[in-house]
């Protein structure tokens, strides 16, 4: 029942009763996805995958966000690069409950069709993203934590269906082409845990939004697959899961009533989840500082009390370089202090190593407690003249509890934007992504991102 | 090491000292693979790809084996197109210790980057086919069967890896940027038995084609993997094949000393191979008949002594079209009785119902024993007379113990072939095919097929 029941349940989604919360979370998904993606268009994994794949390029029909040059691909194309770039600093979404990254396989799929298609609306593409992310997600709640566990990347190998999934919803498929549509999908199951810290991690949600875009390609054309490709025995399910799919239709069944976009949550620092806590309540301690005009050059010492997976993860006390910066926590706590910021600006190499970053970091301790929740953090800084000033944080910024705001996600897309477009661009491309929603066709508003 | 020993295997597998009957072997799949995937070049499988795909070919560098029309298309849609064609009519050829159709995936890929990167000589296309095929069947074998059990269709799901070691050996990659295109192929798994009945079945071996062209294209570039990608715990061997690979190194370490291309096997009649043996002893009756000047219409009664298998799986008594004809033992002993022949013109819908042909069926009879082995069978023709003909099959043709010769590749090619191109077309793509080892550059060649 599971593939035709989300079949249905996509094919009968209508963008005019989607709730306006759901609405939302769409839109914010987009608009994180397209600072990501502009984000990491200029990184070497990228720029390797364009001068392999520059003699395939087919018609310029789609874009590739945030290139200078070859500004159009054809659609398949578009969709792999797009998929690697919007992966490719780490920096995208979450679907907590599954460490699903669901935005850029589906998005990357959705983008490049809509303008191959032309003609689509801003709430067409948000109810199309909203159906491939929830079937994404669906799946992957049925088949977690098994398929994580035993090596599979769940945002590709799951991220082909809701490719599939949003494509397929563009086009009008009828219920029967979805389901075909699925089960094309799901045959080409991306991505192996084994390649993290590769440049095949972000091959991963690349070839899964141009996996699913193909599926719905074929399926239009009346390429048949199975109606029972999710839950039969040997269906995807059962197969990427080790066996034992009862999950598969309670989550399917409760399409529409639990929106998992709902959940999902974006990261405000470009560097691992575990010293968020710690660079938030930093940040905090910057502004108050700055508010009683109070110099973080005068600080003598900052304790901070984690859980014991920030020590385990994030302690390096002497990075070497952005890379390394990513795995201290000392760093991320010297650069919020110092800047109100840990954006992709303060992990760059020199900023790593500059003296006056490496003076801050070294006064930092932190001590494992493990009473603490991860997400939570105990701060004091002490200055010389006997001052301290204290921070709790309960829940980092980015957490469920305490999402980003529609202003911090700016600041976030903004700052990654800026170092491939500059200030003034990043500014007018994120006014631009804010406002795709209201686009009669997204078509021109991608030509400009 | 089972990665980086392969790479290294096939970046040094030398042309010139390929033993002789290794080269047969390649040639003859190789031909056999050719009239396969023209056999199956205008089905509707593949017509509907090229639908759905046509608008974003690229660049017509590489050729749509038997198609008239768009004859040439971009590497990366030829690779997976005639993938498609090479496996659509279950006729191409067999690895039988792991039931790996190998030649599909690794010469789709070769092929199609032989005639886009230009100047290949035919010996060196063997020798590239060769390295991909043992890829794929040394990885087969680590993980058979428990691979196959779970669900995965094990033709594509190693092909991957086959045909972007294949297209590697040819682009000359280095060792690390071969072991790099095997993990980015590795992490493709493309193939669910579920899709069985269906087009997708087909879509497998072209997507892994396509997929394995695209691993070494990136890895080419300087894309990077994991150099573990296959042995490593969360790698491919593991996940695939639910854990466990020290078969994975013992088949690795065995390279070059046993070939598996060398068992691999050819079909001679396009339908399931338990009927085989009964179709087999037909065709030898029906020259015996012919040579003592017996009609075959005056045979009253044919007693087929059976494996139980076939009774299970081909025992429909009136199949109403080409498709369920592929299901009989009596039609496939018919068409042999009268024709000599059970090719593709046999399993037409039309001479499924023809009434000369119903009426020899109705008069075989097949008892199962299980003392028999699959390939084995006991026939007897009565004539009205009282003439007795008996004939044992021990093996059948097509088995390891009775390969077919060259003669019957031939008539098998010509036969498949005839029905897209003709019959002339399909002799001088015959004799093409067959000189394909000799070319100093096969670009031009391909273009003729």
């Amino acid at each position: 029942m599971a593939t035709k029941q989300l079949a249905s349940w996509a094919v009968n989604l209508d963008a005019a009763s989607l709730p306006e919360s759901v609405r939302q979370c769409a839109l914010r998904s987009l608009y994180n996805y397209i600072g990501c993606t502009i984000g990491g268009s200029n990184h070497a994994t990228v720029s390797k995958a364009c001068d392999a794949l520059s003699p395939f390029f087919g018609r310029e029909t789609s874009s590739l966000l945030g290139h200078e040059g070859t500004k159009k691909v054809d659609a398949q194309h578009a969709a792999l690069i797009n998929g690697i770039a919007s992966h490719v600093h780490d920096y995208d979404d979450t679907h907590l409950a599954t460490i699903i990254h669901p935005t850029g396989p589906v998005a990357s799929a959705l983008l490049a069709y809509a303008e191959y298609s032309g003609g689509t609306s801003g709430e067409s593409l948000l109810c199309a993203l909203t159906a491939g992310i929830e079937a994404s997600c669906k799946i992957g709640l049925a088949v977690w934590p098994e398929h994580y566990d035993i090596g599979w990347h769940i945002t590709s190998s799951t991220g082909n269906v809701g490719a599939a999934v949003a494509v397929g919803k563009l086009m009008q498929l009828s219920e029967d082409q979805m389901a075909h549509a699925i089960g094309i999908a799901a045959v080409q199951v991306v991505g192996l845990r084994e390649m993290f810290g590769s440049d095949t991690k972000s091959f991963h949600p690349g070839r899964a939004a141009q996996s699913g875009l193909l599926a719905a390609l074929l399926a239009e054309k009346g390429y048949t697959s199975s109606p029972q490709a999710l839950e039969a025995k040997r269906g995807w399910a059962n197969v990427v899961a080790g066996g034992g799919t009862p999950k598969l239709e309670q989550y399917v069944s409760e399409l529409s009533q639990k929106w998992e976009i709902e959940a999902n949550a974006f990261k405000p620092f470009p560097c691992g989840i575990v010293c968020h806590p710690a660079i938030d309540g930093c940040i905090q301690l910057h502004h108050e500082m700055k508010s009683k005009g109070l110099r973080v050059q005068d600080v003598q010492k900052v304790d901070a009390t984690v859980h014991p997976l920030v020590i385990e993860l994030t302690s390096k006390r002497a990075p070497k370089d952005g890379l390394e910066g990513k795995f201290s926590v000392f760093h991320g706590g010297a650069v919020g202090l110092l800047y109100g910021k840990a954006g992709p600006a303060q992990y760059a190499d020199e900023v790593v190593t500059d003296e006056g970053v490496v003076s801050i970091r070294d006064r930092i301790d932190a001590t494992p407690d493990k009473n603490l929740k991860p997400d939570e953090v105990y701060l004091t800084v002490h200055f010389a003249d006997g001052t301290e000033l204290k921070r709790h944080v309960l829940h980092a910024v980015g957490s469920l509890e305490v999402p980003m705001t529609d202003e911090q996600l700016t600041e976030k897309f903004v700052d990654q934007v800026a170092l491939v477009l500059g200030s003034d661009g990043a500014k007018e491309a994120s006014d631009t992504a804010w406002k795709i929603a209201e686009a009669r066709d997204v078509t021109g508003v991608l030509g400009r991102l």
